[in-house]
């Protein structure tokens, strides 16, 4: 299989997108959450660009079946379930629910690559599952990074590159596009311990200031969860066997 | 300064550009045909998208006075006196000349980023005069990599990196942003021999099918020239003290 990163998140040609299998990544924090989520429990999650979209999609749905959740300028929003801290999603408050989440960058990038043949939703925290299951699949793949507000993301490609060389590690015989390849040294620099990548990083440096340096530590965890959530038609929800 | 790459040739925000000195870098081969043409003795060069606009082009100058030179598909276009090998810009045939070149993606670059504060032209040539010159101007800095057909290219990211590096050595102060740190990581990988970086990219690979594996050994070469090409209003001439 080819492995392709998205180094920034730009609109793609839909085309090539939908010969490819995408795995989002925005570790920082949303695909965390959502990783984080499923292993609680959640149900489905709605990603919405909006606010306003947010408390409109929730009306929807049965009272006391659905929790808003995300961020705005990495806060919790105003009139909000949860905010967008990973170890807010404990199964104590998410078990059984649907979760409609508006983040900064990672639920816009699910938009951008909609039209992916499927979109996978990885964090450190599930790497090793996502890998056997693209070699499961066996297709060309297409890792996202989202970035932070448009620019590069130190972090989400340092994950994307972990990817790749768990892909490597479970047999996989991979070619990779010389972005793909930057990646894979990216990683290699943190590989001893990825957490240096957060603080690293422009956007991990942020979230330190504004009082989120335990999520930093709480996503830098690897191959803690098993899960595949997956994007489809405007929803994400747990891959079954 | 703070100093920023552009990884993925795409079109800037021109006022974010307004703001910044600009540095394209196309190592394999447009920026270095670039500085070798001034370092030899070109008087001026005009890059232009098509090679309908290069013959149109040359219409306008005496004859005898400009040579057409470029590639499609890496290979010399018919109808032009040269290629876009460095080694074939040598004092003996563009000595005193104005050169109209054509390429895949360096002369795209400088239309993409013409309303930087300066666009400079940038390769391993001239690297540590293309730093100093930096700094004896202390603006904020966006390095281009001019990618490989729209795509990330490694020996572009890997020469930001090494000036990136420069900038440093000389004394610089620098903040970087996540992408310029990224690629002051890819220099070190190769930074013992920038020349691997040649063979591991994709460009690089297909330029050695090709037949011209001797253009990489060429422009591998660091600091040999003092010239400071800069672009401005369709055209790109040296600057001089």
């Amino acid at each position: 299989m080819e492995i392709d990163i998205q180094l920034i998140p730009v609109p793609l040609n839909p085309v090539t997108l939908s010969e490819r299998m995408v795995i989002v990544m925005d570790v920082l924090r949303a695909t965390s959450v959502i990783v984080q989520a499923f292993s609680e429990g959640a149900t489905e999650i709605i990603p919405v660009k909006t606010v306003e979209e947010a408390f409109e999609k929730a009306k929807a749905f049965p009272e006391g079946t659905t929790l808003l959740g995300g961020e705005r300028n990495s806060r919790k929003i105003q009139g909000f379930d949860l905010g967008n801290s990973p170890k807010e999603y404990c199964s104590e408050r998410i078990r059984g629910k649907r979760i409609i989440l508006t983040t900064t960058n990672g639920t816009r990038a699910f938009y951008l690559v909609s039209s992916g043949k499927e979109v996978l939703v990885g964090s450190f925290f599930n790497l090793r599952a996502i890998a056997r299951y693209c070699l499961s699949r066996d297709e060309d793949l297409l890792i996202f990074a989202s970035g932070d507000e448009g620019r590069f993301s130190l972090e989400d490609v340092v994950c994307g590159g972990m990817l790749i060389e768990k892909i490597a590690e479970e047999g996989g015989s991979v070619r990779l596009t010389d972005a793909a390849f930057a990646s894979r040294i990216l990683y290699e620099r943190f590989k001893r311990n990825p957490l240096e990548a957060f603080y690293a990083s422009h956007h991990g440096r942020d979230l330190v200031k504004k009082g989120f340096e335990e999520d930093l530590l709480f996503c830098a965890r690897s191959d803690i969860s098993e899960v595949i959530p997956i994007f489809r038609q405007g929803a994400i929800r747990l891959h079954r066997e």
